[in-house]
């Protein structure tokens, strides 16, 4: 592992990292946020997934979360959304290949060998970060804003008792009702369905739900509700009795304008489940 | 003028704008911020003046500055900081010309005709807003990172009794002491050593002084502190009894990480001016 930078913030350091993804079979660089507590001993941890066309970058600059992790001794990682370099197969549209990961393993060519976004997140960037940070694994929760938003939601269902806590900036909630959402599943996935519905939060959420708190905010100006379809979560969320705050939030779009308006309340959230016992 | 793009955010509208500058002799586009409180009257408005490379949008999108301000009730707005298009003179190097301004009007060749980023900043810009927007300009403060510290403090100075208080992230402090500074001065206002002291915020510090509070942040880590030479501003304002807040920030550096750590700070300072009588 190499380091990019490192910037003192809100008390802490602000990393950027980079190192040989043995899953993604390419360098990846993450950015990681340790507030002063990571002095004094192990600390938790809060995963953000960033949405299309953003790299580790985006969130970390724009988001405004460092301030609210510090207030409560919270690391935050920023990975990447998709394996990077020119060996990496890419399309020319924004939401294929680079920067549109979609937090899958991908099983169809050309994206097969580097695309694994899930094994990535799940597996490989946990071992490097409990190696080399004082962090506290046993206390992970994961947010995330729009296709981030949506590997939060899945990987905390997908994986049962690593999270304690999820969240999610406007996700793409049911991408499998949209014929959008489609486009990118068959491309990676082809037209395995039994595949699709592990990466549709929706339907993991009838399927099985999360054990634990559950908190999602979507702009009712969000000009790109019709693809990210709330209404299916919420319903699917509520049915089953899914411990959850679902908001609404009246005139706010999909921009880290509206992310960032909002994380003080979702840092709150998970601080409150990584602190708990 | 016209409306490039509305946001809403912390409970306001992020706005971005465009209009035919007078001063300028070009198209010029600036954020606004304007919280709820805008929707009832007029309210104070605080300039924050970017720094090098920076256009409008940089610390619109990095500062963090929107929430404070929302809880204060306080409008923001973000300049560009030079004239922009085809016709405006640049130069290859990053601080001269386009993304440049430094905050002065410009009276030689080839900057003059375009390069007017005091008289913008002093006249043009204010009257566009005061018949745009519903703004209190008799409440006023005005604060800026890096060549946007050295604008708001000289500007602050050079026009006494426009704004209540000011402030600095990183200013460029005393530009007329260093080689680099006197780069800039020499390509702008030619040999005129009286104009280059009513733009270097010691000397005016020396000279003038300012009429109200001055807050000033600079990081122990900063890269460019040379240039800055924090020290000269630090002893003319101790010196004249200036009634100032002169902080060194131990670990940090010139990124807005650093400016967006203190801007919780620095609003709540000019909030207490805003809001004074």
């Amino acid at each position: 592992m190499e380091t990019v930078s490192e910037n003192r913030a809100c008390g802490g350091v602000q990393g950027v990292y980079n190192h040989l993804s043995q899953t993604c079979r390419c360098e990846m660089t993450f950015g990681l946020f340790l507030p002063e507590e990571a002095k004094f001993g192990q600390i938790p941890l809060l995963w953000f997934l960033s949405g299309l066309t953003c790299t580790h970058e985006n969130a970390m600059v724009k988001a405004g979360a460092q301030q609210w992790a510090a207030e409560q001794g919270i690391a935050l990682v920023f990975p990447d959304t998709s394996p990077r370099g020119d060996q990496v197969a890419d399309d020319e549209e924004y939401d294929l290949g680079k920067g549109a990961g979609f937090y899958i393993n991908a099983t169809q060519s050309p994206w097969m060998p580097h695309y694994n976004m899930w094994d990535y997140i799940a597996e490989d960037l946990p071992s490097l970060l409990q190696e080399n940070f004082p962090l506290d694994m046993s206390r992970q929760s994961i947010t995330g804003h729009s296709m981030g938003g949506h590997g939060a939601l899945t990987l905390a269902m997908g994986i049962p008792k690593r999270f304690r806590s999820v969240s999610a900036f406007a996700p793409i909630a049911n991408p499998t009702a949209t014929e959008w959402g489609r486009k990118q599943f068959n491309a990676y996935l082809g037209d395995d369905k039994a595949a699709w519905a592990a990466h549709d939060a929706t339907l993991l959420m009838k399927d099985k739900g999360f054990d634990g708190p559950l908190l999602v905010d979507t702009g009712t100006d969000d000009q790109f509700i019709d693809l990210l379809r709330p209404e299916a979560l919420a319903q699917a969320a509520n049915s089953r009795r899914q411990e959850a705050i679902l908001r609404m939030q009246k005139g706010y779009d999909h921009s880290y304008f509206f992310v960032s308006t909002f994380m003080e309340d979702h840092i709150s959230f998970h601080a409150e489940a990584l602190y708990a016992d």
